[in-house]
């Protein structure tokens, strides 16, 4: 792998200024751990993992990498006292925390020396991340899979704006599963990318092969934004899709809303491959994923695909 | 202006790969002469004119530039057939078509050796525009003011996949008022941009002055794609947004929503300046608009950020 140098690959110790999003049902320690063996930075998703189960792949983690790799921790996780307490006690040294207030935790953990980074969808809330003494942000365009924010800022107007409003690095993510969208992110203002998507189709990925498949023959529009009165989420559209925006469109409330919605959709989905009746989270950019491949040779596929644009910026215009 | 040569310069023989959208009420021949004669394109927006009226704008913009301009033309404009009579009657070279099927009019225009450039929101209708024998396409993302389509993909996610689907040059729009988000488009495989917002607040744009300075005061998440039952358009968000996205969400029909929006909205927004209960089209990246200036300094300046940018992409890593 080139070098690369910037204050993303030395915040992280990495090669390439590439992190694996630690999205629930698909980053466990086999996917983080491939990806931090290729030079990038992989991350366990702690929010569908019980504590325990958690503490066990930290554990297989560290076994099969001596890379760095980190941990996303949602901050709404209803027993997030002993998410913090294992990562604390496991000796993880870089947190990615979502979904809440950054506030809360921020300190903690770098009292334990521990590199925190938020991940927010606008300037506003990167201000608070950076005021809160996180280290970097990630800022995450409307284009982006699962959860998401209410004012729809997509990546090409988001990171100018984050990029304006706070000096900590900024890793951009929404969008992005080439080199062509890594560098395209990188000179809107961003120092790396955090991509989703593309490794939820990795060997590795630890969410159904019928998940997988379905994203792989996924068009355009066939992801949405939706769910907007409860949070907005991005998938797949399938028969729940059909569901819940056919009542959110008849005026359901939030409650009604919530109870269609239920419980354990995602599991049902994306871990148990229920294309039918799950919440398949995933990002527009799955029309531009092709296969499923070993997550090494996705990084390796980005990070040389980034390196030829950069050499060669127009190379769409051999006419 | 440094030189520059692709398949759009020369399309159009323009100095420069920027077009400025043909846009209602704020693309006039002032406007349009003045991005022409900046080395850009300028276009005449037709669809808030009648026939009368954008023969005068051609006749005025002839003589107010020696440089290639162009007509916007709508195909869902109620007079068409005098709009296409117009345009070929006064010689005009160049068309963009709009919000409508390509395959009616193209062949008509291309007969009276007219270059045609037709918008779409989808590498599907790319294709469709492609084979109905438009020398270009347009790709406007989700991020783009005004009407748009009902995918909602992002223009970091439509560029790479209409660029996939043609053959054809693509301008990338949406979410593009910068030197460096033109270079980012281009990265993500499109020849040229086609800009809409940053002219809105051009000296020379035909709206009003306090629509300008309202878009000059937004910030991130004060525009939405809304009124999606009849078609979807993006706007600054104000009383009139609150009213019809309000009856929207509690499962108002089609018609209400046509009553409630009412005809004139967007002149009464955008020429007249009401900015409490006009439609006031424009484009997420007002965010990141700050003053009104004239168009030559528009382009230049997008010109020159880009070309700075070129030469130095990873200038945000100065720590």
């Amino acid at each position: 792998m080139s070098a690369f140098d910037n204050r993303i690959t030395r915040l992280f110790n990495i090669d390439c200024p590439i992190v694996q999003a630690g999205m629930v049902w698909t980053s466990g320690w086999k996917l983080a751990s491939a990806v931090s063996n290729a030079g990038a930075l992989g991350l366990i998703g702690s929010g569908s993992m019980y504590p325990e189960v958690l503490k066990h792949h930290i554990v297989k983690c560290k076994t099969a990498t001596s890379k760095p790799f980190g941990v996303n921790i949602p901050l709404l996780y209803p027993d997030i006292e002993k998410h913090i307490q294992t990562v604390i006690d496991e000796g993880i040294e870089i947190i990615f925390t979502s979904a809440g207030n950054p506030k809360t935790w921020t300190s903690v953990l770098k009292q334990h020396g521990i590199t925190v980074v938020h991940v927010v969808s606008s300037s506003m809330f990167a201000k608070k991340a950076e005021d809160a003494g996180c280290d970097a942000v990630v800022a995450e365009g409307f284009e982006a899979g699962g959860h998401n924010g209410r004012e729809e800022t997509t990546t090409m107007v988001l990171i100018p704006a984050v990029k304006e409003a706070v000096k900590i690095p900024v890793l951009a993510a929404g969008g992005i599963a080439t080199g062509k969208q890594m560098l395209a992110a990188m000179i809107l203002g961003a120092d790396g990318v955090q991509v989703g998507s593309r490794f939820v189709c990795s060997n590795e990925a630890s969410n159904h092969i019928k998940f997988k498949e379905a994203i792989v023959h996924s068009k355009e529009g066939d992801t949405m934004l939706c769910i907007k009165k409860v949070v907005p989420v991005r998938l797949l559209k399938n028969d729940f899709y059909e569901t819940i925006t056919k009542a959110e469109a008849n005026g359901a409330s939030k409650e009604e809303l919530q109870n269609i919605l239920g419980h354990g959709r995602a599991k049902k989905g994306m871990l148990e491959g229920d294309l039918t009746e799950g919440e398949l989270e995933i990002g527009e950019v799955s029309t531009l994923i092709k296969d499923i491949k070993p997550a090494a040779e996705i990084v390796n596929e980005i990070w040389n695909d980034f390196n030829a644009a950069v050499k060669d910026p127009f190379c769409q215009d051999k006419e």
